[in-house]
């Protein structure tokens, strides 16, 4: 199959369950919210090494958030111990002490439910109000008061939805990762936890001479060992590869997310193939197979 | 003591020793050097409830780093042990993923030494270069070859270094803080690690009412509670404070940047009064005395 | 009429008819064809003293724009003659010179039309080819080649839609007037074409003292004047007034951008006061009631 | 002449007077003296189409401003009468406008002086005041009160200092162009006033076939042309070129900026050759030669 004349590989992404949970940051301005959520979704790249995995979904406006003020919707994904415990504490480390900020649940329909209490921070000065219809506690701080609502729904999404773009050199799969993440920026329900979206070190589980590793690099994925490894996976005419990882709050939000950033990816000049990362189908449950996205 | 019409208590700043890791990541643009450090400094506001403090201490030109790419410097605040596990995460989760970084010892000539040991990545593929007269490895990933030191310099240096902007109201305190982070990010050797590099929600020690709590709003310097608690130490006419933590590698870059960033700090129209926290002086060994840093 | 404790003024706006293009700019990535569109919008604040109005209205994913990559709507607003002259100058200068840019007309059903022929550019190398069913000139440049379309709608909009907001200070209206701004940046089919979409001098028509001035200081609206004038507009209170310019392609777009941007002002703290600019009615035909706006 | 494995040509850069402006815009955070500095300088790529030529030289700490506030040093370049003209619309129509800004004088020892008078907006309101040293008006308006010089320094400097980046494919080229563009950033005394400091389309002085055109495509350097023109300067294995046009206060600078963007540009893989822009040396009064620049 080929898009736009880049061959879009007969493979699949297999991809693994995680607990989500959504927290909307609003702040007095756009560029409030962003910062916090920036600070609170960092050192979350990968489950791997990070204590939970995390990104922006997107910005939000006043029409769109419970206090009418500017926001940004946060997932953070993880298992359902670890989510709790991360929230809590990237809410309170990262966003409770950012200037302006209130937090509210992101996901108000799901059934799991994670506390976040935070107003114990009062040391009883604290005091429960309603805002745009949620219970919050609110918090006298050196600012002002801080307010956020402790409830939050937690859903079963997906983790791990990914693909690969390749190209004929490193600048121009580069650009066609960053075209394939500005246009993942627009789906709802997702994030790329990556730096900058992007990673350049796929792994695989284990490692065949370090035992202690619980991961280590993709050599078939590595341009350079083309001609050094059994079954490279490398085309010929490919001298670098990055892979979009995609988290998201359902299958069909990752789906539609790899649809759109495969779509923007094979419109740069020099990439080359397309392809997704999967371990046999015997791990995930989830196999999301690329040519039925443009089907 | 007054400057620019706003008074600067007569107090001190109560900062603490920490040890400090400096790393250099570079990148084929200063945008991806910056993207790498932004998700490595992420979730690390405060030694309370993250992992370490970091933060971005500046941007570097090809002329500044080892490989003649732009950078960025990066420091990481923790204890001896702490700050070894964490740049050996945040760089193998944040900066070895990231597209087309290097990383770089950025305290070369410091006796204490930390292993950042990535090459096992390679899975025996990687080997050994010198770039730019630093020995490093190189290890084959997806986008082609990332090379890193695995040597780090680590100092002792300052933590908590401090002053609290207060406003008229909290846009002024607010946008007075901004004005003080820049001036701050001009400054060598220190970072601001919050969000923004602004502590909204400045804490004490501990708690009165709720003995779990390691740490609680500090009410004496509560707007909201000042009329309401013993002691407040909001003067009248005072709506709202902002805390400016500033870790360093040495206690004269952080006075330096307190100097800096309270005198940006008092420019701003609605700024009425400076001031800084500590314990008492019993618990930190450096006190650093506002008068003194105008004197 | 109050909102959020804040009082609007029982007043209108007054607005003008201008010509308005829309031009679609897309890139390789978000961040190109927003970096082309903020050069091609520059030195556009207002039409007393610059050659046109221009702003950008909005970033678009690749299913909004006809070549499928990401992009940018910006709109040019002047007179007929003027918006003809500056929009195929600004292409020419600002965006045909920009890496990997292509320009789209942006009101393909408006019936009054101008051209943009830059395929002389070209030099007798240009060729036609239709690029997402519009017929386009392929241009070779340095880069490669450049694609545009060179037919674009213009329509009769509405240009100086304001509002003013009032602060108890000077960062309380500022930040105000930022929020407001960021609100307006969710609504379709509008521009704020001054610096970060904010005034900070608005002006009356000429001048008393210095009659070559076509335009000078609005002294009824300067706070430090207010015991100096009569009949100052500056109620009790308030210390610094911003006004954000509002153009659009129709009267509709207008008024919901200034309600949506009253909506955010109001809720940042220190904004004391929501007025609007008009001329007595005797100038502009379009009258837009503040109060109406909410009702 | 090779650089890290990239040919340099054998040529020179030919390069023409100018009369150049340096306005240091100062405000209450680097944010806002920023956002005044791009509306100034936009639509202002080449002195061809646009009324001047105009960029960013720098940002400026509180220690490097008259009034200690953050600022933006900013270069506009064209003939002595246009630079008059466009000084003073553009500092009044994008400056003065613009949320909490001040303007100085960026070139105090320069001989040769024009005159900026905003001060007849302030319609008889406006005084005079000594700020850091510098002789100012101050002007009451809606924000509070202006404050600015009104005479300042140009000298006579260079422009249309140049180099070509060509690459294997157009995003090798591109991110080479945007490295050098990075490391010209940190050279004082220069601009680079095309989008995102890019030149995309580089030009011939008039046209062959359509003699009413001032420029046109530079077919000698186009990569889609090289089979078709004779003399071709396109090198085999070339597929993309990018010019860095660079303006700045002497040749010393423009050299130095020459030197530090091709340095930055030959490390970003892809990148295969760097020329320069001349007219056979019967025009410019400035050759500036790239082996020289080196040796």
């Amino acid at each position: 199959m080929e898009i736009n004349g880049v061959t879009i590989d007969n493979t699949y992404a297999e991809a693994f369950p995680t607990w989500v949970c959504r927290v909307i940051i609003t702040a007095v301005t756009e560029e409030w919210a962003y910062k916090a959520a920036l600070e609170a979704t960092g050192f979350a790249t990968s489950a791997i090494g990070c204590p939970c995995e995390a990104g922006i979904e997107g910005m939000l406006t006043g029409d769109e958030t419970p206090d009418g003020r500017p926001g940004c919707a946060v997932l953070f994904c993880a298992s359902k111990k670890k989510v709790k415990e991360q929230v809590l504490e990237r809410v309170a480390e990262c966003v409770l002490t950012a200037p302006t900020t209130a937090v509210f649940d992101g996901l108000p329909d799901a059934e799991e439910r994670i506390p976040v209490k935070l107003h114990f921070f009062g040391d009883g000065y604290e005091y429960q109000k309603e805002v745009g219809g949620r219970k919050c506690w609110v918090i006298p701080i050196m600012e002002g008061e801080y307010i956020g609502e402790e409830d939050f729904g937690i859903v079963k999404g997906v983790a791990g939805g990914n693909f690969f773009v390749m190209g004929e050199n490193q600048m121009a799969a580069l650009m066609g990762a960053q075209a394939a993440v500005d246009a993942i920026g627009g789906v709802c329900g997702v994030i790329t936890s990556f730096p900058g979206g992007i990673v350049a070190s796929g792994s695989k589980v284990g490692s065949n001479k370090y035992k202690f590793m619980p991961a280590s690099t993709n050599e078939k994925y590595c341009p350079t060992l083309r001609e050094k490894v059994a079954d490279s996976k490398i085309p010929a005419g490919v001298t670098a590869a990055y892979e979009i990882v995609i988290d998201g709050i359902d299958e069909e939000s990752v789906a539609d997310a790899m649809a759109e950033g495969i779509r923007a990816a094979v419109m740069v000049p020099g990439v080359k193939f397309i392809s997704a990362g999967n371990f046999g189908g015997n791990l995930g449950p989830f196999k999301i197979d690329l040519h039925s996205l443009f089907s």
